[in-house]
C-alpha cells in the first residue's frame, strides 16, 4: 500500500516582510512529498519539471523513499515558476509572476510501477490534470484527498465541480470555502460542500488560526502552534496535506479519529515549514523532533473538566 | 469569599450586516455579572448609572446573587451609552456614538458589605478607576483580573501602564496585545507583556479563532465554538472574562491547571452572549445547556495520539 502524489514540482521567489528569497525549489508536490516521507516509505511522485531543476533535489526524494518514474523531465523546457510577496499578517500574499512553462502541456502519465497506489493526494494543479490523474489511476484507492485554491475557482469552477465529486476529502482555507458557497460562516459553508459538492471530509484551513475538519455533524479543530516567528508561510498548506494523507496512509486507517490524529500530524509539519524559506526546514526534521511537536499540541489544547454525565 | 465587579452599565445601541438594535442594556460589567453568577453566588457589583437604567435590570441582576450597595444611581443624569457598527468579520466594528454621561464624574465606592472581595474583576473602564478600585479595597485580594481596550492605549497609556503593574491577570484582544507591545508576533508580545508589564498571566482573545493563556512558558489555547451564525458579539470578551474570573472564584484555585478550566467556561458563556443581541441569552441560559456546551469544547479539541515517551 502507497501513496500517489500530483501537483508542482517548481521554482518560487519569495519575499516577506522579513527577508527574500532566490528562487529555489517549491511546488505542491514538492512539500507535500517531503512531509508526507516522514510517515510513508513508498510515494509514487507525478509531476513535470524542465531541464532546470536540480537532480540534486530528485536525489535527495529519492533517498527519501520518493518514487521518480512519474515525474517527467522535459529538455529544453523551463520548470514551472512563481513568485510572490507576503503582507504582514503572513495569511495574505500577492502574486508577482507566474511561469506555467512545462504545466501548459503536462499529460500525466502514471507507470504501472505505482499500481499499489492505495491513497491518492491531489495537490493544488488545474482541475482537469487532478481529473486526468483519477481517470488513469490502474484501480479504486482507497482514499483520495485533494487540494485546491481561489485560482481554479475563479477559471475553471466547471472541472472543479467535477473533480470535487470524486474526492473524499478536500483541503481548502477560510477565504475558499466561503468562495466557493457564498456563506460567510464557515459551519454553514461546511455543511453546504459535504451535503452538496462530493467530498465526505473537509477540511478547513485557518493559517495561524488552526485548521478545522468537518464530516457530518462531526467537527475537530486543531491550532496551529503558537510561533515567535512565522519566516516563510510557503508550502505550509501542501506540508499539511502531506502530514495529514502520510500519516492516514502509513497506518491505513481513514476513520474520523485517525483523521484527527492525521490533522495533528499535518499541523506539526507546517509548524516547520514556515521556520526557514521553502522546504529546508523539513529536508532537516527528525522523528524525535516530530514527536516532541505534538507534545507542544497536546500540552496546548488539552484540559480536564469533569462533567456531570 | 466573593467576586467584585467593576465596569460599566449602560445603553448599547448596535448594527451588524444581519440587524439593528434599540437601545438595549449594556455595559462590561452587566455582562461579566450575568457570566459570573453562573458560577458565584455573592458578586460584588460596583458602578454607576443614571435614572434611566432600568430598575427591572438591577432586579433581575439582584435576583441572581449580584449586590447592588455599590451601585450608584444619579438622580437627574444620564446612563452611559455607546453605539457600533460591526463589519462583516464580526470581529472589526465602528464606534458611531460614545456619551460618557454618569461616566464623567464616576467616584467610585465600595461598601463595608463588599469587604468579603477576594476576587476583583476590572472590567473595561478608565484605568484611572480602575485604580481607584485597587487603592480602596479593604483588604489584599486573592486575585485580580483586569480587562481593557485599545483606546485606553490611546489616550490615557501611562495610567494604563500603572494599574497593569499591580493586576494578576490581563485580558486584552491580539491587535491590542501587538499595539501595546510593538510586536507583531503574539508569541513575542506575549513575552513582553509578562517579563514587563505586570500581569503574571495574559489571556489574548481573538474572537471567533478562540483565545491563548500565557504564563511562564505555559501556553494554553481554546478555540472559539464554530458557530453557524454569530449574531451580536458585543460584551463577548466581558462574558468571557466572567466565566473566566466566575469559575476561579467559585473554585477558589487560581492554578494554571484551573485557568485552562475557567477559559474554556468563559469561551462556553461568551458562545451563548453572540447568540442573540444584548445578554438576552444570557438571562436565559441553564446549567445543564452550559455543561453541554463545555462538552462540545471536549469533542471538538480532543484526541488521542500514543507518544513513544
Amino acid at each position: 500500500m502507497s501513496l500517489l502524489v500530483v501537483g508542482t514540482m517548481a521554482f518560487d521567489a519569495i519575499e516577506t516582510p522579513f527577508g527574500k528569497s532566490d528562487k529555489i525549489v517549491g511546488g505542491a508536490a514538492t512539500y507535500i512529498a517531503w512531509s508526507a516521507s516522514n510517515f510513508v516509505k513508498k510515494i509514487n511522485q507525478v509531476a513535470v519539471v524542465g531541464e532546470d531543476f536540480p537532480q540534486a533535489e530528485l536525489d535527495a526524494l529519492k533517498a527519501r523513499g520518493v518514487q521518480l518514474d512519474g515525474v517527467e523531465i522535459r529538455k529544453g523546457e523551463k520548470s514551472f515558476f512563481w513568485s510572490g510577496r507576503y503582507h504582514m499578517d503572513m495569511n495574505t500574499r500577492d502574486t508577482l509572476d507566474t511561469q506555467l512553462n512545462v504545466l501548459l502541456n503536462f499529460d500525466p502519465v502514471i507507470p504501472a510501477s505505482y499500481e499499489d497506489s492505495d491513497f491518492v493526494m491531489l495537490g493544488n494543479l488545474m482541475p482537469s490534470l487532478q481529473m486526468q490523474i483519477l481517470d488513469r489511476l490502474p484501480k479504486a484507492p482507497k482514499l483520495v484527498v485533494m487540494d485546491t485554491m481561489n485560482f481554479w475557482m475563479e477559471t475553471a469552477m466547471d472541472d472543479l465541480l467535477k473533480v470535487m465529486k470524486r474526492v473524499d476529502v478536500l483541503t481548502i482555507n477560510d477565504s475558499e470555502a466561503r468562495q466557493l458557497t457564498n456563506e460567510y460562516s464557515l459551519v454553514k459553508a461546511a455543511k453546504k460542500i459535504l451535503s452538496d459538492f462530493g467530498p465526505k471530509y473537509l477540511v478547513i484551513k485557518k493559517g495561524e488560526h488552526g485548521a478545522l475538519l468537518f464530516h457530518g455533524d462531526h467537527v475537530f479543530f486543531a491550532p496551529a502552534l503558537p510561533l515567535e516567528e512565522v519566516f516563510d508561510p510557503t508550502g505550509a498548506g501542501d506540508t499539511f496535506a502531506g502530514g495529514f494523507i502520510g500519516h492516514l496512509a502509513a497506518t491505513k486507517d481513514i476513520s474520523f479519529e485517525n483523521m484527527k490524529r492525521g490533522i495533528i500530524y499535518g499541523s506539526a509539519l507546517a509548524s516547520f515549514c514556515v521556520e526557514k524559506f521553502g522546504a529546508e526546514r523539513l529536508r532537516e526534521v527528525t522523528q524525535a523532533e516530530i514527536e516532541a511537536r505534538v507534545k507542544l499540541f497536546v500540552d496546548l489544547v488539552q484540559f480536564d473538566i469533569q462533567l456531570v454525565d
